[in-house]
C-alpha cells in the first residue's frame, strides 16, 4: 500500500489517493462545499496513509496543500512547511473559497475560531459528516488492510485458552492478552471520535463485573480497577461457572477490527448458553439481511425481535444499564458510520464494514454473546474476524 | 480519600471537594465567570474523584449541579439525571447567570455550540484556562496521589534491568516492561489535554531511532511501528553501544509520574556519558532554582546556558528535530502547567508537580537524560521519582 520513499508525505500508492479524493470531492459536492481544512488525525491519515502535525486544505478543484508543522524532511507536491495555522492565508491569498469545511464535531472550539480567522471571508461549514460518510465507505485497499488486522485479532484469540492459569483475576488474564497481542504487532492506539470514551486496550469482563454500569458509551461496561477510568476489569477472580467476555483491541495497521469471544470456567448457567446462543442467530440472521439497501434500523428491530421472542430482552445488551446499539462502522476509528441503532438514518452500501456486537449479561453468570466485524460486499458479507463462536472453556 | 458509598457520584472527601471547589471559585472571580459548565473527564475527575457521562454546573455562589448522563445509580447532592443536554435548562431556568464558561480549548465546536444554545441569553466565556490555572496548584490529597503513582513507577523501572534479554528489539522489552506495569497496577491510560497527541503506554527509544522526527509534540521522537502511530519504538534490535531510553506511563491510580531512565548495552560513545552527566546537572542547578516565585522561562534559559557552555546544544532535545520545551506540569494529565519553555509565562508556585526532562540525542547511540516529576513546596523541591539516575548497563 505504502509508496516506496518514507520521505514522501503521501504514502498511498498514487491511484489510491486519486480514489481517496474522488470520494471526498464527490461529497463535498453534494453538501455544495467548495474547500475543507482537515486536521483530525484519522481525516488525515485517512487522505495520506500517514498521521502529521498539520493540516489538509482540499479545495474542490485544484491541488491539495499539506500544512506540516511536523515531522521535519517530509517532501513531495503541495508540501508547505508552516510553524503556526495564520501562515495558511499566505498560500490561500489568491483563492479565497466562499465556504470553508472544518471538523466542526472534533476540533476544539478554539481551535476552530482560530482557523476560521484564517478565512475571514469564508462561510463556515462542517467537514466532519463529510468526512464520516466518505469512510463509512471502505476502499478495497482499506478492507484489506482491515482484512489483515483481522487475521492477527484471529491468531491473539486462538491462544487465549493457553494463557489461562488457575486462580487468574481478570486483569492478570488480560494483562496475559495484551502482551501476546503486542508481541503480534498490535499498535494499542484505540481510537474513538470524540474525546470523552476512554479505554485501555480493551476489555475483559468477568461474571458480575459485566453488569457494573459504566459512563461510557460502550456496549458493555464493567467497573474498572479506578473511579478515573471507570470500565472494564476490576481484578475479580474468575470463578467457577463464570463467563470470561475478551473484547480487545484489533488495531494491528492503522486499521481496525472489533472482536468479542466468550470463555467460561465449569459449567455454566443455562440461560447463559441460551443466550450466547441467541446472539450467534442474530449474527446468522443479520448477516443475511445486511445487503447494500437495507436501512442500518431495520437490522437493530429485528434483532430485537429474535430477542424478545426468547424472552431474553432483560439481559439484552447490559442489564442493569442497557447499551442504545448493537452494531457500528469500524475502520480507523472504533466508532464509525453506519450505527446499528432503533433511530438510526444509516443505509448499508457496499465497502461499508461494520461490527456486530448482540450481547447479554446474565447476572451471577457474566456477559455471553460475540462480536464480529464484517465486510458488506455487493451480494454477500465476509466476516473478517472467522474464529469459533462457540463459547470456549478452560480446563478447571 | 474516597468517600465509603462508591454510589456517591462525588467519591472526593467532603473537605478535599470544598478546597477543590474553593479553589475553582477564586479562579472564577478573578475572571468574572458567574458560573461554569465543565464536561472534560479530567475536570469532572478533578471536581469529583471519578469520571461520569455528564455536566457538572458550578456556580459562583450556591450548589454545584451533576447534569449525569451515565452510570445509573449514582446519588448525592445536586445530582440529577439527563438524557440530553437540552434539559439543563430546566434546571438552570430560575437562575441564568450573566455568562457562562465552557472549556473552549477542549470541547469540540458542535458541543459548544448546542451548550450555549441552552444559555442563549449568557455570554461564553472560556473555562479551560480557569481549570488549568486551578489544576496547576495541586492539593496535598493530590500530590499524595501522584507521590504513590510515584512509588509504583519507581518499583516498575527497577525490575527492567531482569527483563532485558540477549538479541531483543526495542518492542519486545517495551512489552515486558508494559505487562509489569500493568501487573503493578498501571491503569495504562495516558491523558494528554488536545486530542491531537497520541501515544500508546510510552517510549522505548533505542540507539538512532530516538533521532527519527516525530508529528507529536513530545520532547523525543522515535519513528513508531506504523505510519498510523507514527511515535517510539520501531522495532530496532538493541546493539551494543546502543542507549535504550525508557520513558514509559505511570498513571497507578489517575494521576501520574513522569520518568524517564536509561539503560545500555556495552560501552557507549563518551558523548553520550557527557551529555547524561549534562542532564543530571541540569535537574541539580534546576531543582535548587525551582521555587515559588520563579518564572519558568528563567528555568529553561539556565538549563541552555549550561547546555551551551558544555557544546552539547546540537543534540540537546533532539537532534534533527528539536523540542521546544524541558518541562512540563503532570497531573490528572500528561501535559499541564506551568511550561518550562522559552517564551512560557508560567511563574512557580508551591503546590506545582514538574517533570523536568533535560534530553539528548547523540547521533549512533541514542538518547540519553533522565526525566524526574517534583513537587515544589514552599522551600524544597521533592523528587517523586526517585530512583538510581546514573545510566544503567544491561548484561551482555
Amino acid at each position: 500500500m505504502q509508496a516506496k520513499d518514507f520521505n514522501n508525505l503521501v504514502l498511498l500508492e498514487h491511484d489510491e489517493f486519486e480514489r481517496r479524493l474522488d470520494k471526498i470531492r464527490a461529497a463535498m459536492a453534494e453538501q455544495q462545499m467548495p474547500a475543507m481544512l482537515v486536521s483530525d488525525n484519522a481525516n488525515k491519515y485517512y487522505l495520506t496513509g500517514r498521521v502529521y502535525a498539520g493540516y489538509a486544505y482540499i479545495p474542490i478543484e485544484g491541488e491539495v496543500i499539506f500544512f506540516v508543522r511536523r515531522p521535519v524532511e517530509l517532501q513531495g507536491d503541495g508540501v508547505v512547511y508552516i510553524r503556526k495555522p495564520e501562515e495558511i492565508a499566505e498560500s490561500i491569498s489568491l483563492n479565497v473559497p466562499e465556504a470553508i469545511g472544518m471538523e466542526l464535531d472534533i476540533l476544539p472550539y478554539s481551535s476552530v475560531s482560530r482557523m476560521k480567522a484564517v478565512f475571514p471571508e469564508s462561510e463556515l461549514q462542517n467537514a466532519s459528516a463529510v468526512m464520516r460518510h466518505v469512510r463509512a465507505v471502505k476502499t478495497p485497499v482499506e478492507i484489506e488492510m482491515i482484512r489483515r488486522s483481522g487475521v492477527k485479532h484471529v491468531h491473539v484469540y486462538s491462544r487465549i485458552p493457553h494463557l489461562y492459569q488457575a486462580g487468574m483475576t481478570d486483569m492478570e488474564l488480560q494483562v496475559e492478552i495484551e502482551r501476546v497481542s503486542r508481541l503480534e504487532g498490535c499498535l494499542g492506539q484505540f481510537r474513538i471520535s470524540g474525546d470523552s470514551m476512554e479505554l485501555y486496550m480493551g476489555n475483559v469482563l468477568v461474571g458480575d463485573n459485566a453488569d457494573a454500569p459504566s459512563p461510557y458509551d460502550f456496549a458493555m461496561g464493567g467497573a474498572g480497577l479506578d473511579p478515573s477510568l471507570p470500565v472494564g476489569a476490576n481484578d475479580s477472580t474468575i470463578k467457577p461457572g463464570n463467563t470470561v467476555m475478551v473484547d480487545m483491541n484489533g488495531n494491528y495497521d492503522g486499521y481496525m477490527t472489533d472482536m468479542t469471544r466468550v470463555f467460561a470456567l465449569g459449567d455454566i448457567d443455562p440461560l447463559a448458553l441460551k443466550a450466547h446462543q441467541c446472539s450467534l442467530d442474530i449474527h446468522r440472521e443479520l448477516t443475511s439481511m445486511m445487503r447494500p439497501g437495507t436501512p442500518a434500523k431495520d437490522l437493530y428491530a429485528r434483532a430485537e425481535e429474535i430477542v424478545r421472542e426468547r424472552e431474553l430482552h432483560p439481559y439484552y445488551m447490559g442489564h442493569r444499564q442497557h447499551a442504545g446499539f448493537i452494531g457500528h462502522g469500524v475502520g480507523i476509528e472504533i466508532n464509525e458510520l453506519p450505527v446499528i441503532a432503533p433511530r438510526s438514518r444509516d443505509i448499508i452500501a457496499e465497502g461499508n464494514v461494520i461490527a456486530l456486537e448482540p450481547k447479554f449479561v446474565i447476572p451471577h453468570t457474566g456477559a455471553v454473546g460475540i462480536e464480529n466485524t464484517y465486510a458488506v460486499h455487493a451480494d454477500h458479507v465476509e466476516c473478517l474476524t472467522a474464529a469459533p463462536e462457540e463459547i470456549s472453556y478452560f480446563d478447571v
